[in-house]
């Protein structure tokens, strides 16, 4: 991707704006905080409209349009969509409707397994919406340039969302539901597992139990991180100022609730967190 | 509640305004079609916010009234609230900013608790948020002229609307987590159990199987669909025009997913799905 016009000389210590339809996108956040320590960094979580994984394609780009409308207003430099439901569903039509760099999951995700599978069956697991977009599918198949078929097993597993919001993590109901969600998959002999859903890594050493080691597990919140560095070294845009990087987050509805379950999955204390109701108003 | 000047004459053949979150509220229309055979009915669910019982009280009033404005413009007589969340949260609200006759759940569900309970134990399961109001606990309360204390057992079972919404309900899996919330509401041997969500009349038999039947379960949507039925005769409210009822069905988003998961709720064939995306800023 190329850098537009839209940066302005300074433009490096804007911050990136992250968005999840709730608390998922946070798996993303910290894997960009450990691998871009310089970046302020700004986080919108639509705890008011969560889940995405259930809606429709037309619902999900209109809520996504909104978010990024009011990061481009908090002057952000790029966006991530933190979020493998709306990145399957509406990044086509913020990358056409906005003119900064906007990144999303499925991408890294899909190159990694690619490299990663040698051509072995490739797994994925999502929410309904990611599963049935086949995004993961379709950009697998685009990287495969070799004529050799790749076969790659899709697993929606809506449950699984709830039960990691609900914090039933180490529970044996959550055990019980990954097996019945992996069973079809594991008979199938995955080389690689893609973890296409932001919520997956609390749950991932539940998912390695059941999978075995076989599989190589790749997180896409991870890999989208590495592909963020290697675009911001790359154009110059990487924030050197030195000064100790900015964190703020904004939620659509129940501060409180997201400073307590996100607290889990950054691994560290939310501070900063603003309740914005009526962000889709705003510009 | 008194009749307003808000009818007109023929304000009999208005059909009744029914919501809920998503699909959880069918329950509800279903014994308010069973009860009353001859009255228009409208239900609204708002499949592109659900669900509601993890969401703020300020979030919850908002989206009611964005709702109840939206079925007012389509000239019900009454408003029906059927979902506990909603009826808990924001019932207070819509009696007092719109004029025509609002019904929740919550009041006839206690009424009927307490009737029924002897002054034994009630138990009350439901959304977190139902819970956290501790609506059932008040309205009982209030009911209680006798200075006995009533004991009020209240469960929040989060997981239960997902479990549902994905149609695990003769599932082993929802079986055990059925097991596990109500696990402390046993041992403290209720007398009846409140029903106070309208998702869970799916899963009555596993909630039977559960807790035995020493306790009268209460199914808050039959109690309002019976005060209806008395509201509707003692004000000469009722449809006798003879002509056969219409029912219409109004969705804010997925109205594929809505019919066919909907059929499971209403026990029929779900016609006249129509989605209505923006409805809130139609009036």
């Amino acid at each position: 991707m190329e850098v537009t016009h839209f940066f302005e000389m300074n433009s490096a210590k804007k911050p990136i704006g992250i968005f999840d339809s709730g608390i998922g996108g946070l798996t993303v956040f910290k894997e960009i905080r450990k691998i871009l320590p310089g970046e302020n960094l700004i986080y919108f979580g639509d705890t008011a409209r969560v889940p995405y994984g259930n809606k429709s394609k037309e619902t999900i780009i209109r809520y996504s349009k909104e978010i990024t409308r009011f990061l481009v207003g908090s002057k952000v430099k790029m966006i991530v969509v933190a979020c493998n439901t709306a990145s399957s569903m509406a990044l086509r039509t913020l990358r056409k409707e906005f003119e900064l760099p906007v990144f999303g999951v499925i991408g890294p995700g899909a190159m990694s397994a690619y490299k990663k599978s040698n051509g072995g069956p490739v797994a994925v697991i999502g929410t309904a919406a990611t599963i049935q977009s086949r995004a993961y599918s379709l950009a697998i198949n685009n990287l495969n340039k070799t004529g050799e078929h790749i076969e790659i097993i899709e697993q929606a597993c809506p449950l699984l969302v709830p039960l990691v919001e609900e914090g039933w993590v180490y529970s044996d109901v959550t055990a019980e539901v990954v097996r019945r969600y992996l069973k079809p998959v594991i008979e199938k002999k995955p080389s690689c597992l893609i973890l296409g859903c932001t919520h997956y890594p609390i749950i991932k050493k539940l998912i390695v139990k059941e999978i075995g080691k076989t599989a190589v597990i790749i997180d896409s919140g991870k890999e989208v991180a590495l592909e963020l560095k290697r675009f911001l070294t790359k154009n110059n845009m990487l924030n050197k100022s030195g000064v100790k990087a900015a964190e703020h987050f904004f939620v659509s509805d129940a501060p409180e609730k997201f400073k307590i379950l996100g607290e889990n999955f950054l691994g560290k204390k939310i501070r900063n967190v603003k309740v914005i109701r009526d962000f889709f108003m705003i510009l």
